[in-house]
């Protein structure tokens, strides 16, 4: 999401950055970068990373909250914030762990 | 693909009912329908099969073959057939090859 | 949608054959096939049906009802339907102008 | 495309300062950002975005060329330079005019 996109915060809270990092302890593969999460997948090519990346948008689009993301090739980086509380909430973690179990993450 | 699609056959021929039918013995999940290469694929849910359709859809383009293909909520069911030889060719198995491996079967 | 899928009617009705008639009067394309919404849309080519397909699957998502849909290369052939009021209810209708929306018909 | 991507140049070779510029002068909408071509599509919303996204994707597997890209919400920022040869090539440009063909550019 982005300052242009309609999407109401519903109580959200940006957690600090313990609360952050505790919760990154269970959620393979993602760090907090400048206050962002962030995760680079990799898949074995191009239709497969886009596959996956259609799979997200629908799931995004479902919960109002969508992902930054940069592809090339077999590469996805991604970042997820809330804007509307300046950080990192509930929902990035929420959108970041249907992003692994669509990964085949655990 | 069907007749105003420009795809041309290169050389390709309509394998004999008994040429499918051995091929048919390594290729998991699919059958003979009525002339045409037929399977039903099943996801988790829709997010899971359209992400599985879009990872298919860049594969055949490059392959200049597409599937008749219906999707409703989590199944997509395919027909695959080639209608410049007037029934089933090798390029069939190639994408029906493909799709098992992008769903993960064998 | 079909009987699988966790989509609650959230008090909708059937419409009668007499208010599915009279809606369509105001929506471009579509007719009332064996009790269905239904409407056959056609691309330049392959490219763009599927693009559309990627759209309309994430606003179908969004809205918890899917469509019934066959697509092969340039063709995208819909029907829809309702099946918790076993019928046509509102929801198919928006969905359909959704699609000539994203269509780009009026 | 990247340096993982098997992607032979065929031929192609960078073209120069100059002749990128002359190309530009008839492509709407792009610039040459750092040595690549440069874009950034705006749409209406994420589904109309995402939309544009599976339809280039499909183009781009065809021609065996990958876009670098950028997407959050409605907005999707594309840069396009062949590797192969270290610079910008007439496929960028092909790539380029596609994305424009597709987005509803002249």
């Amino acid at each position: 999401m982005n300052s242009t996109e309609p999407e109401p915060a519903r109580g959200l809270t940006a957690l600090s950055a313990d609360e952050v990092n505790a919760t990154l302890l269970s959620l393979t593969g993602w760090d907090n970068t400048a206050g962002k999460l962030h995760r680079k997948f990799k898949f074995a090519d191009f239709s497969r990373a886009f596959g996956f990346m259609s799979a997200v948008a629908i799931q995004a689009e479902s919960m109002r909250h969508h992902p930054e993301w940069f592809n090339v090739y077999n590469s996805v980086e991604v970042w997820l914030v809330t804007h509307d509380v300046a950080g990192i909430s509930k929902r990035d973690f929420e959108l970041a762990r249907r992003m692994n179990d669509l990964y085949g993450n655990p």
